[in-house]
């Protein structure tokens, strides 16, 4: 048989077969700066899914993993390479091939940018609503893998919402398309909602048709500011028990704030503790009732100050610092990200858990979340290169995943598993799923070469 | 090892085991007229997760098929007994187990009826959308089944989109938990929506935790009359050109209408060939907006005659039009119904294939639509004992299937595939993708004795 990157090489335009290791240096890994990763065979960079057949065949046939990555900016270690895989990178692949305002959809190549989708369909009045915070830079194909959410999310849903069909490559080499272009449909199982999420274990989709919205209307923010991340979590809970439904309802604290303002310099933490930034785009008066119901819910909550924004640019202002909250930390030092989620009403409990964690192991803690659904980002921080403080942040994390299940949450609400959240996933998972897990990856990935070991493990 | 029937009486309560074939026949097939059944073992009412799992296990050991139920309502055979199986009724099984006002969910045991399930959120101020016609009758656990739809799917989705979480007993009597609590969730694939729509074939759902929305405004409707089908689709598309999503857009033609008014001496049929009911539940002002745009639509297609009802009672009497349409016309034969779901735009002409369909084979075929997501109900119907009849309606079934596929579409939209639409299934899917199904149902059911046969048939 001939080498893998013989057979690579016979069928993939040459340029896209990399061997350099300078090159391949800046693929290994993702985000995820806890992770491990290690050192690939060859990236290839494929620009069809021509070329991404002729990968899994070989791999197949080589039982060589296939370790499919887009921009690389997740945070779980999702995409990081393994030992002796072919690196398979789907960035080119960027085309938006169509978009369809009648049928409010669009039909896209898993390369294309999260904010280049979202622009092209604003031409048209339209709206893809998925925005994780990576959104300037993470692919449409890394959001499926992950089943991406972000911050409108607690009115508008996540990325499996809104995917209604992925062409992928599968098996050996076969290429499927699942679900379909229709509103609605029933026939055979959902196998397009199973490759959602699945971070790439269960084959490498190379094309994604997304059901779109109208256009909505402008959105109203209402800002809070609080002494404490208890009363800034009795504040969340208010909202959901009003019966608001914002579209966007984030949580900054006192860490994310000095960090941004060391940064950028914008005066924040001389406000507050904590920030709480709620959006309504509900239409008229419905918008107008919303947003007056979210200041009265943060001033019950006890508020020490709390206001519709009228400036357009002071709300957009506040919500690029939660933006820039995660960059601003990782200047301090490695970031352990946490991504639990747990019942709305336990976002108060589970924000004081997150504080012992911090005390009981002596760490540092900092805190930014999607608050109105519950999903949580504790970011750990440990100075580079002390190990004591490492094993302190990785005790800390360990205990803020155990208190998020034994409320009754999850490990991960929207990063994935990846490398880092395996432990957590055995924590959550009863071993009759986990079973389950196995028996359908190796339905659908028979040679066992779809990002192996990745989320579950190997049994 | 001991008979089947021993087995179950010795492990459940004895009333739930019934062998009485007067008793045993009231459940043997579903409301799909034209599908066969076979003659089942045994029929089990199951009371607990416990009975569920006893007829499981003693399935597994001796090879036996499981079929379960819930009212029987379905329209393509899926719980239509097999021969020599355990027909298992979830029917009993009909506890509201929660309704949870803050984290906006209810768990149901899979016998609740949606109406029940609705009365009692209603009751909290909350709702639970999906909405099938039969939802006076149907059970939760049929509706995620067969991932049911309604009538307000078209603004507010299906089944799938509100199932969070399912007990299921699967494999050789395993019970296992999957999905979550929370609003958000990525850990492990997506197996509770893969149970979604699967129509018993991948285990027997026993406890569902389904979301909920606050309750929603007071709905206005639009009602519009049309000379033609391809007038009534014109304004279909029209509505979704102009970017208004209503909360209804239903289409009943005068066929349904005639059969309703000889029932109910309606008076319908005097004044409309085609009627076109819309509804917006958008607040204040914007629901204004919608209606009146709504109007404009219709109008601009051709309508004979359109307005915004100011009647509620008025409205509801034509809303039940809609719902008795399916009843009337049984009571002229038996009713073999279609499902297909079309690309929006393409709704006029999928309806000028319909009308095709007909005459080409000399049959009659009436058509409700749930119209704004392209979701089509001819209904064939031929005359009780004429066997040619039957031959050609048939043959009229196909050449819709056939059409609808030929346009993008698929052969279901919300009633499943069980026995009537196997031959679609396979004319829809890509042989590799109906063989990643066998993978999946061998891997989840290595017994293989969930509703075999059903959906995709065996390899």
């Amino acid at each position: 048989m001939a080498s893998l990157i013989d057979a690579l090489r016979s069928s993939i335009p040459a340029e896209r077969v990399v061997t350099d290791p300078d090159v391949v240096a800046a693929y290994v890994h993702d985000e995820a700066q806890w992770a491990p990763h290690g050192a690939p065979a060859v990236l290839v960079r494929a620009g069809s899914t021509a070329d991404v057949r002729a990968v899994v065949r070989a791999c197949a046939q080589r039982s060589v993993p296939v370790v499919p990555r887009g921009a690389g900016t997740g945070l779980s270690g999702g995409a990081n390479a393994l030992d002796g895989c072919v690196l398979l990178s789907l960035e080119a692949m960027n085309e938006i091939v169509e978009i369809d305002p009648h049928e409010r959809l669009a039909v896209v190549q898993p390369g294309v940018v999260n904010d280049d989708l979202r622009a092209a369909c604003a031409e048209q009045g339209l709206w893809y609503p998925p925005d994780p915070a990576s959104s300037p830079w993470s692919t449409i194909g890394g959001n499926v893998a992950t089943n991406a959410g972000g911050v409108c999310c607690v009115k508008y849903g996540v990325t499996r919402d809104y995917v209604l069909a992925v062409e992928a490559v599968v098996g050996r080499g076969e290429v499927v398309r699942l679900g379909r272009r229709t509103a609605k449909g029933v026939v055979g199982y959902d196998l397009c909602g199973l490759m959602v999420g699945s971070e790439g274990t269960l084959g490498v989709v190379t094309e994604i048709t997304v059901r779109l919205r109208a256009a909505r209307p402008a959105e109203q923010t209402v800002v809070g500011y609080f002494d404490t991340l208890a009363a800034a979590g009795e504040a969340v809970s208010a909202v959901t028990a009003a019966g608001v439904v914002p579209s966007a309802l984030e949580l900054v604290d006192r860490h994310c704030l000095r960090a941004v303002d060391e940064w950028k310099n914008m005066g924040l933490s001389a406000d507050a503790n904590v920030l709480l930034l709620g959006r309504t785009d509900a239409p008229g008066e419905a918008g107008d009732r919303e947003a007056d119901a979210m200041v009265d819910c943060f001033k019950r909550a006890g508020a020490t100050w709390s206001a519709r924004s009228t400036d357009e640019e002071e709300a957009e202002a506040l919500f690029s610092a939660r933006r820039l909250a995660y960059p601003a930390l990782e200047r301090l030092g490695p970031v352990l990200t946490e991504d639990v989620c747990v019942p709305r009403a336990l976002v108060p409990e589970m924000l004081t858990r997150i504080e012992r964690a911090a005390r009981d192991n002596d760490t540092h803690i900092a805190n930014i979340a999607h608050a109105g659904d519950g999903n949580l980002h504790p970011l750990i921080i440990a100075p580079a290169g002390d190990d004591e403080a490492r094993r302190r942040a990785q005790r800390a994390f360990d205990q803020i995943v155990d208190d998020a299940i034994a409320l009754g949450g999850t490990v991960s609400g929207e990063h994935g598993v990846g490398l880092l959240k395996r432990r957590g996933l055995h924590a959550e998972l009863d071993p009759s799923v986990v079973a389950l897990h196995h028996g359908v990856k190796n339905a659908l990935d028979p040679a066992g070469i779809f990002n192996p070991g990745k989320v579950f493990g190997t049994p």
